[in-house]
């Protein structure tokens, strides 16, 4: 039953690592806490490098790339 | 004063689902709790079948979809 | 497969208004949706008044109470 | 350490404006709480008018306006 | 940079299985997607069973309990 | 109309600093991006050290303190 919230940046992460995200946060709920893991839900979030900051700047500018 | 969020997969929901789902919560919060609609927010995310998963498989797995 | 986070203070709602609140906004989410209820998860935060503010204020100041 | 989730509507914010929010909230945990901006993460979503509901309505009914 | 958060029902998990939680989802992370982890954030919300909500009914009511 | 969610471990913050916390990001979106503060609403979860996890262990085991 738990519910799993994953934020990341937004940089072209395939459906193959998407589905491998959620195949392991499900496995770790299943063999940590003996969870069900029918009623494990996890949500990927994408975020753009302009949204999400780190020491009061956005990745974008950490990266010193231009979009 | 609440604030609630809604979380779905993002499959063509329609503005006018939409406006009724976000209706429909703040009354319950009216009738439920005598919350003042004013200040409800309600926040909805559609989240693309890639990045949902459950059971351990993403949305679009579990659908035998290509997208 | 919906998940719904509702945040409200935490002014003792009592477990039946927490029980309607959850009824309500699953057979909302079917009845909109058309979601299947026996995988929408629905998690009430309850948040003490110091700790939610609106209009830059503390819930607590604003009640102009002392706790 | 801190976490900090930004929700705004989706209303052409731009980059500079998005940087500030990000540096300012980081600033502001460093001088009422001593954090490390190091290690402070900060995470805007925008969310389209259709999605945002408050007083039971959708932003963009609320604007009169089509999208 | 990643940030997680998983929520969970409150039923006396112990601190070494949440460090096992953490630890496991932060290496999922470096494996999957070559994040780095001094900087991936992982927050864990333990949940009232009165709180938490699926099929329409609240896990407390789910287990026949009274709490 | 934003909603701020501003996540801490909980270590014992004052009310007086939370309110200066709810001021401060509440004055910065009227700043930044002119928002009405009376339907800004910030919400404060205090998170406790052995449920806070960064670099892949908890704030308690890097503080090497015993609960």
């Amino acid at each position: 039953m738990p519910y799993v919230n994953i934020k990341i940046t937004n940089e072209h992460v395939t459906p193959e690592k998407k589905a491998k995200l959620i195949e392991g946060v499900t496995q770790l709920l299943v063999d940590v806490l003996d969870k069900n893991p029918e009623t494990t839900v996890v949500v990927i979030d994408e975020v753009d490098t302009d949204n999400w900051g780190i020491g009061g700047r956005t990745v974008t500018e950490r990266r010193g790339t231009t979009k």
